[in-house]
């Protein structure tokens, strides 16, 4: 199931994508309407820590409005709704992992880590799909993207071993690292500038996990202006999904709507010679295989 | 005005200390029981936001209760409640500055940094004083103490200039960003390292900054069974608290209840030779003026 949320006539709502239209079901008016379920979360993120089960009740909500006599009335058009991302807020800040995809260590003129870089972004950083950031000359002259894979969390949990992290994943998402190079490392830690207005755009969809059986197999390009800068795939991943959850949930407890961004691969503008970094009327666009394509404006 | 979060007979509550008594109002009693105020808030977190207005509706319960029938049935002594930290939880990480004191950067092998070191710790690390915490003897060989000034966010702001810094300060409480030293180090970036389960006590006491006019000169002493460790002031800060505030909020939006740790001085246990980290068994008590004493036992 694709979930995305969204803005509609100034309330946030979320709900399915409609198969092979431009639309999603308005699940919240279905359910409001017909009142199919005893209850039904209001806000995707509590969803999520219901896991599969939200999955069964969103079905159940479709299932009942089609069979009702204006199916199409709970439909909305994608060109009505204002995107946001999937999880608007998480419950602490982003987790990140660094480097994990050896080309891109290359790239920056490290070696591979060997034990996991983590760092965090401020929940306030995160935007959706289409979403116009600024490329804060004020603050960096060095303002990069990195497209990457985002897991979604959906149990609460800690010391999860590796054979038991998928149950702990609730789906994937897309995100872009915006990143502000010269900050990175002149602040020593990653954190400020990871964490400026707007970096962590998100989307277009949160795609459950039984649509992505394979989550180490998929490409990941990234686009500037439609010329192709990151061509990777999440088979290079150092750490993978399995070992990531295990591996942060050794240290911190992990909560349902919590966001792990898995590392970008080669191609970010850091390292081109000259760099590439982004300019105000740039467009970023971030697609991952079976997920979708992120866009996001720079201005 | 010293306010402190604690659980009574399961509940979580606030209220401010009541005069030269070990003992704190249950203001959210006060308010139930005589209807002084036309709404309250539920949560310290939420009056924080609120600012001294919120402070002056606390003296306004406390004033009606003491002119009750029997101002005692409002009062409940510390030895029937359990210590919460003051903010239970942050609206996202724990914003921490590092190397903030000249002598502890040194001790740690490093120079004082040109820009700010920042960092975060998860919320899900606050304890309460007297909480028991364990040395994460299966994560970390070396786990250690920093006794810290911790400001507490009262409103929202992003690029404040330092001469208003203190109007987004609601007050202060104490904090101790313990710190697995190895993992620190191992995992380059700080965020792991400093977010082990229980890695934040704060409290006991959040005092409001009208009690702290000169937050800069206050002396920070911490011990670990009652052997003095550090024993410095805040007057040596490099960033003081309204440079904290104004460079952080320019790169970063704060939040009300956001807490913002601001570093420790010289002698923390990694900077013995040899060092002196914790064990199980051992008692740490950081001490600030104007605050009080913060205890932590480690298991």
């Amino acid at each position: 199931m694709k979930l995305l949320s969204f803005r509609f006539e100034g309330e946030e709502r979320f709900g399915p994508k409609v198969k092979k239209e431009e639309a999603v079901w308005d699940v919240l008016a279905i359910q409001q309407e017909l009142e199919v379920l005893p209850s039904f979360p209001q806000k995707l993120v509590e969803g999520v820590s219901e896991g599969m089960e939200f999955v069964e009740q969103m079905r159940k909500l479709i299932e009942a409005a089609g069979k009702s006599e204006h199916p199409e009335q709970f439909k909305l058009s994608f060109s009505d709704i204002e995107w946001l991302a999937p999880i608007t807020r998480t419950p602490k800040n982003i987790i990140c992992v660094g480097k994990n995809y050896a080309d891109h260590a290359k790239e920056m003129g490290a070696e591979a880590p060997v034990e996991m870089v983590v760092f965090t972004k401020t929940p306030s950083t995160i935007v959706g799909d289409e979403a116009t950031v600024s490329v804060h000359s004020d603050l960096t002259e060095a303002y990069d993207y990195e497209g990457e894979l985002a897991i979604v969390v959906g149990k609460a949990g800690k010391k999860i071993p590796k054979q038991m992290a998928y149950d702990y994943v609730f789906g994937y998402t897309i995100a872009n690292d915006l990143t502000a190079r010269d900050l990175q490392t002149k602040h020593q830690q990653y954190f400020l500038g990871k964490s400026l207005e707007g970096s962590c755009p998100m989307g277009p969809y949160l795609v459950t996990k039984d649509e992505i059986p394979q989550s180490q197999n998929l490409s990941v390009v990234t686009k500037v202006n439609d010329e192709v800068r990151q061509n990777g795939n999440t088979e290079n991943m150092i750490r993978r999904v399995d070992d990531i959850i295990s591996e942060v949930s050794k240290y911190i407890a992990l909560e349902p709507g919590d966001v792990i961004l898995t590392g970008t691969p080669a191609g970010v503008g850091k390292g081109f010679n000259p760099p590439k970094f982004l300019k105000a009327g740039d467009t970023v666009k971030v697609s991952i295989e079976s997920i979708g394509t992120l866009v996001t404006h720079l201005s």
